[in-house]
């Protein structure tokens, strides 16, 4: 080739490469994003270099620069120096039921650390944890930056949505993975989690990496590789990042919808909460509170989470923090007091109906991909981005796992509005309940976090 | 999955299919091209299915299928009944020189075939078949269907653009393709091909699959694999179609650039064209006469091809479709004279320069790849659709392979305006000529076209 016409990255060429299995150069995957970025690649382009990343893959030292370049292609917030240590967040691969941040930041909090947590919505499925919060009346997701500094001196806590400054290469990609079915791609998954983790310039950072029926791996092998490229990846960016495998076949806890889930995560705070929350909780606490230094062991780490759980500590920054982000003093004090009637706060769906069992014997699975198709399609989720969602549709489980149930027994109990919880939707929603006979103790003894992967 | 949430097509569902090496039903591909032409699915989209469709590939009934969604995403002409047979055009997946379709197609339409030629522009390199012609001052290519059938009825043959309505899906794939590095796909090139010819409603086809140095494909297999796929799917549209393997190492005759290649087809078709080039126009004309049945033989087509060229028939058919496509009689008349002056019909470029053998021995090869970077740095070709090119600008060779030079004799002469053909260029240009030591008897014993594949 006549060398001047090298001068400038060729696109066609950029993803030819990739196409044919090569490695990238760190100066090839900044251009690439900065494209993307500025919006000077074509989508077209875009698509076809997402589907040949998807199939050809990334060595660690490319995923670690395509993360990099993903937190440079926005504002990557700073910290005052007293800080240094102590900011840390959690991020999970999300499942059904999952309620886990909004008892963990005010717990961390309550333990002296600085969280400065970004969440997203969900799609389909049952909404994601600013939808969860957003069920309750004032609470404001958008937060500028200097906001969020401000909360996290006052609190030590926020859940905030992503500015438009942060990471703007992540939206781009991210938008256009989920229609270009290259989702599940561990260095654009990695690239994605990081970044945004990244330019929150955080000190550790815990990772809840899920496998089983309800989750993107169905097995243990595929969340472990990608909970080992996470925590390479992070800690390549100079955060402490450690990671759990964690369980997820039946839905977390017994409430599931976003209104439902507040309830459930204010009775976890007032130390009432259903046991596997509770051990998920303090589990991921407890390690990132030892990752941060501030305790010496995981098992310090959980009592300690344990204790501000207990002892209404994690309760009370819960309730500044809505005060924080916009709730009223009211409605914050009623929804955190030992006896609230939720609802006279939070909106209760119009209907309830209960579904019973329809053979006896010992629970052995709530199929919670069952049960969150069915309450998408009651409006609890969305189908495209900025669609409304109706925050009082969800489902209080009625059963546990290895519990015995007789044939009869209300197990489900549905609220609902519009459109109406109809026979086809209950017919499948039976399905979801599997009975059997089983060793309901050995079922019991398997804790939902199953394996730690340690900062490497 | 609840039933109703599938009753439309997932585009994401469908790239997942191809992404995972699954096939296509004949449904999920008429999907897709409907939504390419009518522009319902997101470019992202298409990036994708692109990329999936290079990586996994398709099966023969799979490309069949798009092949045919392609072909009826847009007008398809029809012809009259007694033409029936003898509707003939030729393909060629291109080449330095390649300037076939200007000879062929008259001499086609001497020997009593309708020839609806139907070609495109070069991207790179130096113009396509229509950029030829357009050095013809009023050469108009851009002709209606309804122009196109009149033509045929009078003179026989055309060359002309494609319309807005003929496969309108091909329109946005293959400028996708050219932008996402899927141009050499299998099904991708097979689908592009063969719908346009299609469209055409054609009785037989011949397409001219180069290999070699200076073509996609750097061996013979690689181009056998292509010329089976597009026969087999010629053939399934109801085309006779056969295809020819061609070397292509180095430019086809001595001239190339526009209005150069206009002379020498004129040449040839005045029976004084260069030998490779008499050799393929031949070969390629007999193998079609003899498939529309106009020959008894694939020889005797060629000797009928080999009389047209030489007696006048073929030039004569020329000189009457320059004049059907705008040409004025004056100059139609002035460049089919015996003793034309080409260059007061044509334009010359304002400057022309030889460059000199810088060793002696025998010629090996004239790098075609070379050579056609250079004239494209010249203007000859166009970087992105719609760009201007010089047609003036071009080279003349002035050695042949297996002839022997003594150093400092010219061996190419440059025609070029602006830029200017610099001293860097010129030492470019130097690599293309290789010079040493063989049997030349031997590299003359090879003809152009060493395999048919032949309808199926």
């Amino acid at each position: 080739m006549i060398s001047d016409m090298e001068n400038s990255v060729s696109f066609p060429e950029l993803i030819r490469k990739k196409r044919d299995g090569e490695r990238f150069t760190p100066e090839e995957i900044r251009a690439f994003v900065v494209a993307v970025k500025n919006k000077t690649i074509q989508e077209s382009q875009i698509g076809a270099m997402l589907m040949a990343i998807w199939q050809k893959g990334m060595v660690t030292e490319e995923t670690m620069a395509l993360t990099r370049e993903m937190m440079l292609s926005g504002e990557v917030m700073t910290w005052p120096k007293e800080w240094t240590g102590i900011v840390v967040d959690k991020h999970s691969t999300g499942g059904v039921g999952d309620k886990v941040s909004l008892p963990l930041a005010p717990a961390l909090a309550a333990c002296g650390c600085k969280v400065p947590m970004i969440s997203g919505r969900g799609l389909a499925h049952t909404g994601g944890t600013l939808d969860k919060l957003e069920s309750i009346p004032g609470f404001n997701v958008n937060q500028p930056v200097k906001q969020v500094e401000l909360i996290l001196e006052d609190v030590g806590c926020c859940i905030v949505g992503q500015t438009d400054n942060l990471v703007p290469a992540d939206k781009v990609l991210y938008a256009l993975r989920d229609a270009t079915a290259t989702v599940n791609s561990l260095p654009l998954i990695t690239g994605s989690i990081i970044s945004k983790k990244g330019a929150e310039s955080l000190s550790a950072l815990v990772l809840d990496v899920k496998y089983g029926k309800a989750s993107l791996y169905k097995d243990i092998g595929g969340a472990r590789e990608l909970a080992q490229s996470l925590v390479k990846v992070g800690n390549s960016l100079g955060i402490r990042t450690g990671a759990a495998l964690s369980r997820m076949d039946n839905p977390i806890g017994c409430h599931v919808g976003n209104s439902l889930e507040v309830v459930e995560s204010l009775e976890c705070l007032k130390g009432r909460g259903p046991s596997d929350l509770q051990g998920l909780v303090t589990s991921l606490g407890g390690y990132l509170l030892w990752m941060a230094g501030k305790a010496e062991t995981m098992d310090r780490g959980k009592q300690e989470i344990s204790r501000v759980l207990n002892n209404g500590e994690a309760l009370r920054k819960f309730e500044a923090m809505m005060k924080a982000q916009g709730v009223s003093s009211e409605d914050a004090r009623s929804l955190c007091s030992t006896d609230s009637d939720y609802f006279s706060v939070l909106r209760r769906a119009p209907s309830q109906m209960e579904l019973q069992a329809q053979a006896e014997g010992t629970v052995l699975e709530v199929n919670g991909m069952i049960l969150a198709e069915v309450l998408h399609k009651l409006g609890a989720g969305r189908t495209k981005a900025g669609e409304d969602i109706n925050h009082s549709v969800g489902a209080e489980l009625l059963v546990t796992v290895g519990e015995q149930v007789q044939r009869g027994v209300p197990w489900v109990r549905i609220h609902y509005e519009k459109p109406d919880f109809n026979v086809r939707l209950q017919d499948y929603l039976q399905g979801a309940l599997v009975v059997g006979t089983t060793d309901h103790e050995h079922m019991h003894s398997i804790p939902l976090v199953s394996e730690f992967i340690l900062p490497m």
